[in-house]
């Protein structure tokens, strides 16, 4: 049983909802083992003093098929959990790309596209996070781990999801004590130029659009299809990306 | 010199717009070394009673934000073609998202998103091919090599473009004689869970929207900041993804 972290969350500031969605995505982390995105990051936010509580993102652009969010101060998580409700309250007609700018901590980028799965819509979601990653040939350090996740939902139940860090190790398992900061390479051994160049594309992708500081690119759609429960049959009893 | 292979497409029945199209990108693969995406595909397609080389792609949903085409019979190269050169006509006031159903073979996905950025947009595109990879754990060919080829145009010229197939090796490099069957399989040694991820969340991604037929997905966007030359300063001499 994971102790719920609310009330250490009320206590730095934040209001009984901005706890609770705060607290649901750590707990969610240590009960699926990703202690790195877990209860070790209310340790972190405790050590910060510029944290503000009472900031909230704001949806700065509404277009068919187009929106951009402001974290606007707030933290990440924060700013993607508006952008998960507000999407569920009014998904697009077909598919909509949603820019979140100054978006950061994301934590487990599955947890939100598990949410959109769950309410239907098809999702992938990349975020930047501080540069950590350098090429394989060598170099100064370029990318964040910019993970990629994507979530289908399923008519037979839960969605597929798929959350890949770019990173050997993510930075959270490095704060967590379960991996060493010399990890922090693309995954891959010899195939690691690979994830690189994934990396890179993410990180520019999100660059262009966002700009500068730490954001996310999130793709949402209707699905025309139900894939998964063929899938699932085929894979037998093989484990699938987020089971 | 890769000699063109445009006389050998018209004698495959192709129009003089097609085999150009076809033979542009089978040269260019050649030319950037990946023999598995060039020549060897005309010799492929000459095996083949089946091509109907008159087949056009159309376009089958025009909304805000979301295009939908269909194959219609026609090889997937004419497909993204005819999409991207669609895009380029009429580009999106911010973003929109594109679905190819039945877009089979798309060979080298790089080449359709550096066209792209080249007209100054943003492209990320993803594609299905036949079942060949399988879990690390086991079990049965689950996925395609379903590659992920990012696009970010830039101010001081060449866009950066990131290419990566899921797979270890590229079925291409397999008919090429270059690589052997048994490395078709996710890339990464002992992360290869993580390639296997990504290529079950690709893989249902294009599904759920595409159908069951090998399709793609493509998501294009205006720019609205220009991050590549602060990024080719900051690699220096590292080579990028796409030089």
């Amino acid at each position: 049983m994971v102790p719920d972290p609310f009330e250490r969350l009320r206590s730095l500031g934040f209001d009984d909802d901005a706890a609770r969605v705060l607290a649901d995505h750590f707990v969610d982390a240590e009960e699926r083992g990703k202690a790195g995105h877990g209860l070790s990051r209310v340790d972190w936010l405790e050590t910060l003093d510029d944290v503000d509580s009472a900031a909230r993102p704001l949806r700065t652009l509404d277009e068919p098929g187009y929106e951009q969010w402001d974290g606007n101060g707030a933290l990440g998580y924060l700013t993607l959990d508006a952008i998960v409700r507000s999407t569920l309250e009014d998904p697009p007609p077909r598919a909509r790309v949603i820019v979140g700018r100054r978006t950061f901590p994301t934590g487990m980028l599955g947890y939100w596209v598990r949410r959109l799965a769950e309410g239907g819509l098809v999702a992938a979601l990349t975020a930047t996070s501080p540069r950590r990653l350098g090429s394989p040939a060598g170099g100064p350090k370029l990318t964040g781990t910019n993970p990629l996740a994507i979530a289908i939902p399923s008519s037979d139940g839960d969605p597929v999801v798929a959350d890949v860090s770019m990173g050997k190790v993510t930075y959270g398992a490095v704060l967590a004590g379960l991996a060493d900061e010399a990890d922090l390479v693309p995954f891959g051994e010899e195939s690691s130029h690979k994830a690189f160049a994934l990396a890179v594309g993410l990180q520019l992708l999100v660059d262009a659009l966002a700009g500068e500081e730490h954001g996310v690119v999130l793709v949402v759609a209707r699905p025309e299809h139900d894939p998964v429960p063929a899938f699932r049959a085929l894979a037998g009893g093989v484990r699938l990306p987020g089971d």
